[in-house]
């Protein structure tokens, strides 16, 4: 088999499937995913046994057991799954959207209309459950999916994609709707980022790594989510209870996570008063601290924090703790190490959140709250495909407004250019 | 000289300059613009100097008239480009408007405000307004610019860029507001391309081959404006003297344009009545007509179009005409050979000019109006640095708000992750 053809092939069915849902109705879009969470719950015990041929070879193969973890299927993963979708369906529809419309001298209407982008190819890793959320708001969107999931996983995703397409078909979508590439091989990634002009946007989900790889080898846009190193900045004039609960929260609630902080600056003026109580409910948590000379004054135990610790994302209890002379030193410590993911101040003076909130240049940028809430639930935007990094097309959490984009829509009534 | 050290520099200045952009106020920058509009003008007979030196280097090289003309600079073509500068600054500043706002239950509010992209690297061929008129563009909305002209107009560049950045600096503006890559290596291209995470955005303003050439290299986010194969199609339902306009208009008004008409698809059931005359109107203006085997029928002359033909971009007084059965066929045949660029119906049919407008997806499509409206200053927006083709984050014309982007704004009072 030609790896490049086969490729090929898939993402001209995906172009099928994207005509087909760009002219379907909101309700016929809300009924095929309803549909597909019924058809995998039924089909539950098929999806199962497929995924026990991937666990046996991971098994083999002598993965991890947190890889293990994220690969397995069982009765409530399915039903979680499921419930994803049937969240999606309850959603509104972004597609047909006036954003705006306007008058011009000449008599026209000019206006911006919300249009799926087309085909969207999905790169991910070992988890199967990324088969059918990234699938569902895409769909929702009116995009259809070139899916290429971790060749660990095949056979889980084969299954899933297999009731997918089997529903998309019988409430009378196209099937290149939902397309996945089921070989394992490398080169059919390389291949599905030259095909400029067919597929329209590559969303890579997984570790630095992949994202760095596709980025670098696609001729496609590519949103990329990269790391989080985010800061809260504790200003002199912070309510110091807040700020100890702030802190508290966006370090130890899940460090695991990209919006958890990495690095907490403390103004000089308060560091006294904050920093030893601060220090002792981290310790009792199992947080280590890495700190400044002026940190490791205050806080026994802190270990030297050396200048690449500040660019690190942890993901960890692990923290940098910075003593800074004011707000700019603060600002600029970010402007410098910051991942430009989630930063935030904590402070009850007016004219300083302004300044933080308006000069400080990240996804989502908090006053008094913990950077964990950057988020697309806890936005409400209902549901989200990741935290974009780039500045380019969407930035922050993505939720379905973010897998569309524009066209202008113009009502005349014989209107030339003069 | 160390090509890639010395880009690297450069973007690097300009990455300051962003900075400094970014918190520089509405009533600042546009300040800054009107000096440069002045200092243009002022020092006028400085840049038709060094222009000189380009026209002679090129006359010598034996470049074509129509380059010559492209590339030279007279007073009143540098007082036009002054103009564009003081237009610009009259226009809103997009930075810091908050999109929208929405109170989320636990207590905090939480916004979408535009913010300036960062630092946008220009890549340009001959023409040396370019520099003024891109770089009043960036700056407006916030960002700063790297600038890579034509090296057949290096001395011209150099020279106005030379007075931006001097009225930068006297305006107290980073003078990396405007940086300019003053070698002509093509290496120096190549590697201002690596530079992810330095520069933000790449806008190639030329032609398909300057096109396609940085978007297979670069890292960096790169907008296209590719080509515009556009369409007119005339309903059964159309008012035939208004169609007959607007395919004249869209067609011969400016034919060398992105947005002039390529192919011209008729109903069959008004193709007799509608053909002939129109053809005669064409002829007259030195048309020529390549036609389906049902046009040729109806219009003498007429040439045998190829497939080949309906992809085509002529640029010029070449036009396809293909008659077809109804708006489905229309539709395929757009969806198959259109550049997505402008589309138009004319139709006095209130459901077909509707499902026109949902189910053709291009960057503008018009209902009885001129596809040549398809332009900035035509919609309203003010001013354009070019028509984007690309669907990701800007698609048409790309006015101030497109040289944005957005973040999240938290204003909380003390909000935690559960």
């Amino acid at each position: 088999m030609d790896i490049r053809e086969f490729v090929l092939a898939k993402a001209k069915e995906a172009k099928e499937g994207a005509r087909s849902l760009a002219r379907a109705s909101s309700k016929q879009k809300n009924l095929a995913l309803l549909r597909m969470a019924e058809a995998l719950q039924k089909r539950s015990k098929e999806l199962i046994r497929e995924n026990a041929k991937d666990i046996a070879y991971a098994e083999k193969k002598g993965l991890s057991k947190a890889m293990l973890d994220r690969l397995s299927l069982n009765d409530k993963r399915v039903r979680e799954m499921a419930r994803g979708l049937v969240e999606v369906a309850a959603l509104p529809d972004p597609v047909g959207e006036v954003l705006k419309m306007w008058q011009r001298p000449n008599g026209m209407t000019v206006g911006k209309m919300r249009v799926p982008i087309g085909v969207i190819g999905i790169i991910y890793e070992s988890r199967p459950n990324v088969t059918a959320d990234a699938t569902s708001l895409c769909l929702k969107a009116g995009n259809s999916v070139v899916l290429r999931g971790g060749s660990e996983a095949i056979h889980s995703n084969r299954a899933i994609v297999k009731i997918l397409r089997d529903v998309a078909k019988a409430e009378g979508l196209h099937e290149g709707a939902v397309t996945f590439i089921d070989i394992p091989d490398r080169e059919a990634v390389m291949e599905l980022l030259k095909l400029e002009g067919i597929v329209d946007l590559i969303i890579p989900r997984g570790g630095e790594g992949l994202i760095r790889a596709v980025s670098e080898n696609s001729r496609i846009p590519v949103l990329k989510h990269y790391k989080g190193v985010c800061h809260v900045f504790v200003d002199r004039d912070a309510d110091l209870a807040m700020a100890e609960d702030i802190c508290f929260n966006a370090k130890v609630q899940r460090p695991g996570t990209c919006n958890a902080m990495e690095t907490m600056l403390v103004d000089k003026k308060i560091a006294k008063s904050f920093l030893p109580a601060m220090a002792a409910r981290f310790r009792k948590s199992g947080v280590v601290i890495k700190g400044c000379a002026e940190t490791r004054k205050l806080v026994k135990n802190a270990v030297a924090a050396k200048d690449e610790d500040y660019y690190n994302e942890y993901l960890d209890l692990v923290l940098n703790v910075k003593v800074v002379k004011d707000i700019d030193e603060a600002m600029d410590h970010i402007a410098r190490y910051s991942s430009a993911h989630s930063d935030a101040i904590v402070t009850k003076d007016y004219g300083k959140g302004m300044r933080f909130l308006r000069e400080v240049d990240s996804s989502a940028v908090l006053i008094n709250a913990s950077t964990r809430l950057n988020d697309g639930y806890q936005f409400g935007l209902g549901a989200e495909i990741g935290i974009s990094t780039d500045k380019i097309h969407a930035r922050g959490p993505m939720g379905l407004e973010e897998l569309t984009c524009t066209k202008f829509i113009v009502l005349g009534s014989g209107q030339l250019r003069e």
